[in-house]
């Protein structure tokens, strides 16, 4: 036998090894930057998803990255809210509804956008509801109540994050006699503007380095290095469907992705985005199946972009979810209960395809005399009433009730069901790409530790970030207080000797004898206990 | 610097590539015996699984090995019903409703169950539905009509399978005057007993070589290498809830199942087996969620078997699926409209766990003079009615009606929605464990490849595997003809001087000259044609 040369064995030894190893076994020879982009589609059921595949009438980017399923009730009920939903995956922790980005017992929670940032990577957010609305707010806020658009806004404002894409103008503004108009029944602040005076806009523009911009054209016209806030509607920006005719000065959820997604990737260290197509939920309310498969669709394209910037990075994980179902809606109902098995796709989105506007879009539409009442109907694709049909919308009350038939009606004709006006709370679809994503049922609270883990820090390293000022202070041998001269600001005042210090509420800054100290993290007002963090 | 010397390198490479190919990489030395599983609980939405979790109160063994989802529309149809579904599952081909193993033209389709026993695997079917019921029966039998109980369930006798294991005794057994009385409105056969006048069960004792059994007590003391046939009902077997206290001598899933996978495991080669948890679509359509839950757990138990099992043999991939939604249940409805997010698990289980009996269970202990109504209401979980609700169930007029009034109040009391008693078109859950378990979103088709690929045989080699025996042996110059002077027992003759060939519809075999010669598959008559396979 001809004896082959050590070298030659080495030669292909070392061929096979550079075969046998899985691509990004941890051999790469620098630590690559790493990006998460969290996108949640509010309130969607999987029965959503598969309408509205059907109606696009090819497959989903969502459909390419199905891993698994997530478990969504809260730390108080089996059907969860968008606030309890939104801290379980912002912050790991089951709590009760309403609350954002604070424990059960009202305490603050970091997230792990703020631990993320905490930890050097570069953050933003992206909306389709006004940024202040619950999933944005979870990952950016700490308030008792979801519905303190003030008090939200202004921690995101001094939360120094990259980018904040999407609606709410008017809770940066100081007070004005505007009420909200714009909602769905989805605002329920009794305010379309900021309780405390303040005009944050001035904030953003002076204060703070933010290229602020407020139109679609804007935003394409804003390349460059600078922070990025982007508030396109007063409150949230319109149905997908709608825009074009209604909105048209307002981006798409997918140019805002986009946008979001080229400022952040400049960070050296890598980024963390979440991305809310916030509006599934809002029409899901309504039962308006035009509007959801707006939104859904107008979510997928962003998913979408996201997808293929993860793509060509290699470093960066998608992880795509619903924060719980909405409405119950069915492909199916009372009409199919004999006939289900013979109802080609047609009989579900042909009676939809004739809509152009969601219903909200069409009513907006209908004058004060409702003479075009008909124009209206047709609008949201309702053809051809028969005498009864045309009289139920004629003579519904409110516009609310006339909204209410016009949806009965598009899902009488489409076959779909409807169970519920709110939440429900079954398991829904888990979607992740890239690096590090998880698989399998998940509970919504193991999110935040899945990212944690892939950015290389643990949350639990930020479990005490918070303390209680004035038990802290106290310890301490401080005299303290709680100022509430100024109701709407209110701050932590804590004296010893010559010194004071002045933590003001929702600011990221003390003011220590007049002087002004930067913070890494906002100070949070409970309304009964005064929290900061202090190093 | 010292010279390293080379063999000390091969060395430290061959250890290097020793740990670095992923197991299972194809270096095994003989190739082991393989099997698959395969799960298919009957009409299952999400929410339902959501909902029994939450009544059994701790994790399901499907919560394990979530791997991704399905879509189930059939070839006719948005929303499939269980013939199409369980079809395009066996076979890899969407087809119309109410086909069994035949394709949207009627021509039989091999399903990967035959294949696989043709191409040496064992075999065999579990179902709590008669067997005759249309998953089982799309895995082992070609019908144009599912309700062709007669002829599926001569096809399934002359199949040669392993195990079958179910419901469905009477359709073994000649005419009688019987009406069907355990079916929930699930059988839509006309006679509860063969047409035809044969006595299958003498075939499966005599002719075959089947253990043949009717009980629990059967099944437990039938360990051995005979091939089992159990038929514990005379149509469905009883709800698992229901089980104990009216059916104790049925076995429950679990049971059935673990029996099948001992005499299977057998095989020298491997086995395919499947197993339907037939009955939650039955509690679906009555939209009774005590019901669905039993199906349910009972379905999730006989995972936890299948699972077992593949965890220690290590060759078994185990695939859990539903084959369509039905009946759009959801935990919340139109009460928890506004006040979903404060409803505790206990506000749905609570009613749910008063409940001793499905709806159906409970109302079969109903006195003709309904003298015990009350009785019967509490034992189906309703007590402390009302007098307006007392009123409903008092004047109820059929049975059914009854039925439909305590399911509703039950769903109220228990806060769940319905939209309808159909079934419904939304993607469904995906399971898998083990090796070359599929992931992602999938088509329903795609299943069958999956095993096949799996198993190492392809479909496609089975695609020509009928051919249309009139047009076949007339081309090979037979006379042909079709006997139906027996309208009930059809044969297809073919003859050519002095041979004449007789295909007996959905025996195994064909008479040459009156002589028996064995076929390896059945022979399929769909009305108008008659397909056989020759070789």
């Amino acid at each position: 036998m001809k004896r082959i040369k050590p070298v030659f064995i080495i030669f292909i030894l070392l061929s096979l090894l550079a075969f046998s190893f899985p691509s990004g076994c941890g051999f790469a020879a620098n630590p690559a930057k790493k990006n998460v982009i969290f996108m949640i589609m509010d309130g969607t059921n999987s029965d959503i998803v598969t309408l509205s595949r059907w109606y696009k009438g090819s497959g989903l980017n969502l459909d390419k990255i199905l891993v698994g399923g997530v478990r969504t009730y809260s730390g108080e009920s089996a059907i969860t809210d968008s606030a309890a939903a939104g801290t379980a995956m912002a912050t790991g922790m089951k709590t009760r509804a309403d609350h954002i980005g604070m424990s059960k017992d009202g305490k603050p929670v970091l997230s792990v956008l703020e631990a993320a940032k905490l930890s050097g990577y570069a953050a933003g957010i992206v909306s389709t509801s006004p940024v202040q609305h619950a999933t944005p707010a979870a990952f950016t806020s700490h308030v008792i109540d979801r519905d303190e658009f003030g008090d939200i806004g202004e921690q995101q404002v001094y939360q120094d994050l990259d980018v904040i894409l999407g609606g709410g103008a008017a809770w940066l503004k100081p007070k004005s006699k505007n009420k909200v108009k714009n909602d769905d029944g989805m605002l329920k602040t009794k305010q379309i503007s900021r309780e405390d005076g303040e005009n944050l806009i001035s904030s953003i523009k002076s204060n703070l380095v933010y290229n602020f911009i407020s139109s679609r054209d804007g935003l394409s016209n804003s390349r460059g290095d600078e922070k990025l806030w982007g508030a396109f509607a007063e409150e949230d920006l319109a149905y997908d469907i709608d825009r074009k005719a209604l909105k048209p000065d307002e981006p798409t959820l997918a140019e805002m992705t986009r946008a979001a997604i080229e400022r952040l990737s400049a960070s050296r260290k890598g980024f963390f985005l979440m991305v809310e197509g916030s509006k599934v939920d809002w029409a899901a309310h309504k039962n308006d199946p035009v509007g959801m498969i707006s939104e859904v669709l107008s979510f997928d394209r962003a998913v979408g972009e996201a997808l293929d910037f993860a793509e060509r990075d290699g470093n960066t994980m998608v992880v795509a979810v619903t924060d719980h179902g909405n409405s119950g809606l069915t492909l199916g109902n009372v009409d199919t209960d004999k006939n289900y098995k013979s109802q080609p796709k047609d009989h579900f989105v042909g009676p939809l395809k004739k809509a152009k506007y969601t219903v909200k879009g069409a009513v907006s539409l209908l004058k004060d005399d409702r003479s075009n009442l008909k124009e209206v109907l047709g609008s949201y694709g309702l053809h051809d009433l028969n005498k009864k049909e045309y009289c139920v919308m004629k003579d519904a009350k409110e516009i609310g009730d006339l909204e209410d038939e016009m949806v009965k009606l598009m899902a009488k004709r489409a076959n779909l069901g409807f169970s519920t006006h709110g939440h429900t709370g079954e398991d829904v679809f888990l979607y992740g790409f890239g690096p590090g994503k998880p698989s399998g049922l998940i509970e919504n609270i193991e999110l935040s530790r899945v990212f944690a883990r892939y950015l290389g820090f643990s949350l639990e390293n930020f479990t005490d970030w918070y303390v209680d000022g004035e038990k802290f202070f106290k310890k301490k041998g401080y005299k303290v207080m709680i100022d509430k001269r100024d109701r709407d600001n209110p701050e932590l005042v804590v004296s010893r000797e010559e010194e004071e210090i002045r933590f003001p509420e929702n600011k990221n800054y003390y003011l220590r004898n007049g002087e002004r100290v930067e913070l890494r993290s906002v100070n949070v007002y409970s309304g009964g206990r005064f929290y900061v963090h202090w190093e």
